[in-house]
């Protein structure tokens, strides 16, 4: 990485990490995080040197620990690891990536001996993007398999497609389908939309990622009167949606300004929500 | 990796490595292949010095580069360093992962600016499994994506699951489906069928590997007089098939013995086929 590429609040020398406690910025090459995907993440939002909504997260990675069956590491040394990287920061994002660790021998199946990997990274809290906030259909499909849905795995490479056409595209965020047409979600935000004065939110049974900010929306909502439902939806939907958001813990409730050449006007549930989010302990 | 599971051939502490042509055996952690699967891989078999079918190996992880947009490394160096692992061994195999490499900043957007990662480790030829190779359907779902069908990408975290279930099952591969219930390959290898007296083995437009063994069987077969053909399959196809292989580099044209439940003769073709192959330069 040249030092051009460094954020303001890093130095590209300083990048700091743990890897199972210990300072250091490098895994084994026979990782199986490394050679299959095999683990893990979440990302965490930290402000004032603590992680925000960190039970919500600790109960999404042991979700994915007990499908995949990796030992699940103890939560409360995950905050411990996570907050000493963030001291001095008044507000970053880490990176917290858990693999089933190095592999004994070859091929894809476990031997059950492994002992996971716990990678914890920080990153500066990115600078303010673009005020308008553009959002297109991805060219990219959502491929889907029920075992794996709503868990934040390490596979993401239609991730990566999607968002390398986002790029293309001159957007800020896609929007993912299943392959039989549903919309799913972002390729990194959950979405909401506006239908009949609620807010909407697809299912995620067959895929995509239940999002921390997504479920601080629907637990909350309800709190300041504004009705939430799952339910799936349509690309028609979304063309004739009012209003629609994107959630994740970086961006929050974000309201989407473009979507596929049409202009929306932010419906202020969204300020309302979050104000109420960011006030939210747990 | 306690030394009671080190392979006769390799000690423990010895597993050589190349990252970017560099001995080591560690990536760093803000390696993409880590972080998102963001790269591919090949499983080359080695004897006597050589990588066995370079070429084709060459030609599809030059496919995989193109698709995914990771710049394709000098084709003569990598066999260059696949080779300098080797020496001294009669019979490895080199496991070549090639990522997107160290990402600059945070998020599945590639900058366009990062430098591949190239890392070959080298693994003890395996020992002979049991004389009779078990095949079970598997109970996990080969999700589909045409962007990545055919690619030995780095996302194989439904492999390890399949794996898992195989392991319990007590059997040596396990045979996956498409979400539209099409039969597209085993875990770990391709599949091909006896009926009607020829070989059958599925399309792999919608998911699956295209497998160096299946490129093989599928050019030298006619040459034997073998008939084959590229056709879906369904579970009912195996149920009624007289004989069934599965191919990878490791295994060859293995003979399945038993499906779910059911003895199988292997068909002569195999052997036949195995000799034609082991003799293949290219």
């Amino acid at each position: 990485m040249s030092s051009a590429l460094a954020p303001p609040e890093f130095s590209s020398r300083e990048r700091p990490a743990l890897v199972n406690g210990v300072p250091q910025a490098v895994v084994s090459v026979h990782d199986r995080g490394l050679q299959y995907g095999d683990g893990l993440f979440e990302t965490l939002r930290c402000e004032q040197g603590r992680v925000r909504w960190f039970e919500r997260h600790l109960a999404r990675l042991g979700a994915g620990c007990a499908r995949l069956r990796i030992p699940m590491p103890d939560g409360a040394l995950l905050r411990r690891e996570a907050e000493s990287l963030i001291d001095g920061h008044s507000r970053a994002l880490v990176k917290l990536v858990l693999t089933r660790g190095v592999a004994g021998g070859r091929g894809y199946r476990p031997s059950g001996d492994e002992q996971a990997t716990r990678i914890l990274t920080v990153h500066p809290w990115p600078a303010a993007g673009s005020p308008e906030f553009r959002v297109a259909l991805s060219p990219v499909a959502l491929a889907c398999n029920r075992l794996l849905a709503g868990l934040k795995h390490l596979n993401r490479l239609e991730q990566v497609l999607a968002q390398q056409a986002a790029a293309a595209a001159g957007v800020d965020e896609v929007l993912m389908c299943s392959p039989s047409g549903q919309v799913i979600s972002g390729s990194m935000s959950n979405l909401f939309v506006v239908q009949g004065g609620a807010l909407v939110t697809p299912p995620l049974e067959e895929g995509g990622v239940a999002g921390i900010m997504r479920s601080l929306v629907l637990d909350l909502a309800p709190q300041v009167g504004i009705a939430v439902r799952i339910q799936p939806l349509s690309r028609q939907d979304l063309e004739a949606a009012p209003a629609l958001f994107v959630t994740n813990v970086r961006l929050g409730v974000q309201a989407v300004h473009w979507y596929e050449g049409r202009r929306l006007h932010p419906d202020a549930c969204g300020l309302r929500l979050q104000e109420l989010i960011d006030r939210a302990e747990a």
